[in-house]
């Protein structure tokens, strides 16, 4: 998929290099420029594309927005206000199938301060809007940035995709390895007296219900399991020693 | 849903004054910065913030990060490469439906030259990274468009996205909660001799990463913390009665 951005008209050399420097960071190559009004290359336009000045360079200049259409199989016009006698325009997200479905899309963005005319947008298979908050004003190189991120960079969800990937690279802890971890908890709670016999159902319960949702490698339920086995550890060692510095008459608490 | 933009160290006023044009272009209002470099209401800064120069005038400045996300429920890292001991960054719309569900999101973008450290990317639950095509040269502002544009302009999940938002309903516990339970836990580790000084940091933070993805509730936090201050009076209760039976001639664990 070769994606076209076609400028109609621009007025600053600025908001061109702008444009071409949103554009490579998004993966698209290919500016068109229809009728600019200005020099494409002007110092201004080259300072601003930064590292996507060849890019600029590379751009092709025609006198109508058909004749930059000519190749393309589908085109998107963007417009900041809904047409009467056009199709509403839809979010572009809604537009990227269509358009990563296409072997040469264009993207056309209008003037700086009208936008495109109707006659641009009857060129256009489909028109997006490019949602924004409210007091929004969005310079050419912000709605070319977000568009071609929509088609270019968006991701399309697959069902289950959150639940996996905090754990894509590793070995997620079986159930096996959960239950003796929370058996294992349930031992050192019982030791240090957090919990009793009664409460100690529902209190399991929580820890269950919180431990459960980190989705612990086996690793992590070591990890886990490592510590109580220390505080197990720590108390009896701390008895012990209790006795025999009991005996000195030091009352110590452990070593630290 | 209230989303802050988190700025650490920013260096240049113009970066910081895009970005709050970025912010309300996308609707976002919240901006926080952390150590600024520079003055924030340079000049420069209220020159390209155009019509946010509001945002711009009541950004707050924190002297840390942790300062700045303590009243946050769910903090999103942004980090341009992928770090050993953390997470693998996700693409920003497999997070959207976990700062949806938030009530006091965070987004927290680094200084221009570097990005976030580790111990920044810490602090925060996820980290994304923004996707963009190759030999990509993303500014401040523009990262900042396009992840704000994810989480607050992008469209909606289908429901079955939605559903597997981990959390949703419950008051997660903010950054303040959380770092306190770390600390609580380090304190614990020590006391119990599970990790010393030279590998505290490392243990520390594959904790973090693990008790991160649980994304606790704050009465969560509060039960985990009651575990830990019942391990710290145990081995002190142990080795005050190991002393007392050792008199006795009897080595008991302390009371079940």
């Amino acid at each position: 998929m070769n994606l076209a951005v076609v400028l109609v008209s621009p007025k600053t050399p600025g908001n061109i290099g702008s444009a071409a420097r949103a554009m490579l960071n998004m993966g698209a190559r290919d500016l068109r420029l229809v009728a600019p009004r200005c020099n494409p290359l002007d110092g201004q336009a080259v300072a601003m594309a930064v590292h996507a000045e060849e890019l600029l360079r590379a751009a092709r200049v025609y006198p109508t927005l058909r004749e930059a259409l000519a190749d393309r199989d589908v085109s998107v016009g963007t417009s900041a206000r809904v047409r009467a006698d056009l199709a509403p325009p839809r979010h572009p997200s809604q537009v990227r199938p269509l358009v990563r479905a296409a072997a040469a899309p264009a993207l056309v963005f209008g003037p700086e301060e009208t936008g495109l005319v109707n006659s641009d947008l009857e060129q256009c298979q489909v028109t997006v809007r490019v949602p924004t908050g409210d007091y929004a004003s969005l310079n050419l190189a912000q709605a070319v940035l977000l568009v071609c991120y929509e088609f270019l960079q968006a991701q399309d969800e697959t069902p289950g995709e959150m639940a996996q990937v905090p754990i894509s690279t590793r070995k997620t802890a079986n159930r096996e390895e959960m239950e003796a971890l929370y058996g294992h908890l349930r031992g050192t709670m019982h030791l240090i007296g957090y919990t009793d016999a009664v409460r100690a159902r529902h209190t399991l319960r929580l820890w269950r219900t919180m431990l459960d949702r980190a989705l612990m490698s086996s690793a992590e339920s070591r990890l886990f399991r490592g510590f109580l086995r220390q505080v197990e550890w720590k108390v009896r060692d701390a008895a012990r020693r209790g006795m025999v510095e009991g005996r000195a008459g030091n009352g110590a608490d452990g070593p630290e």
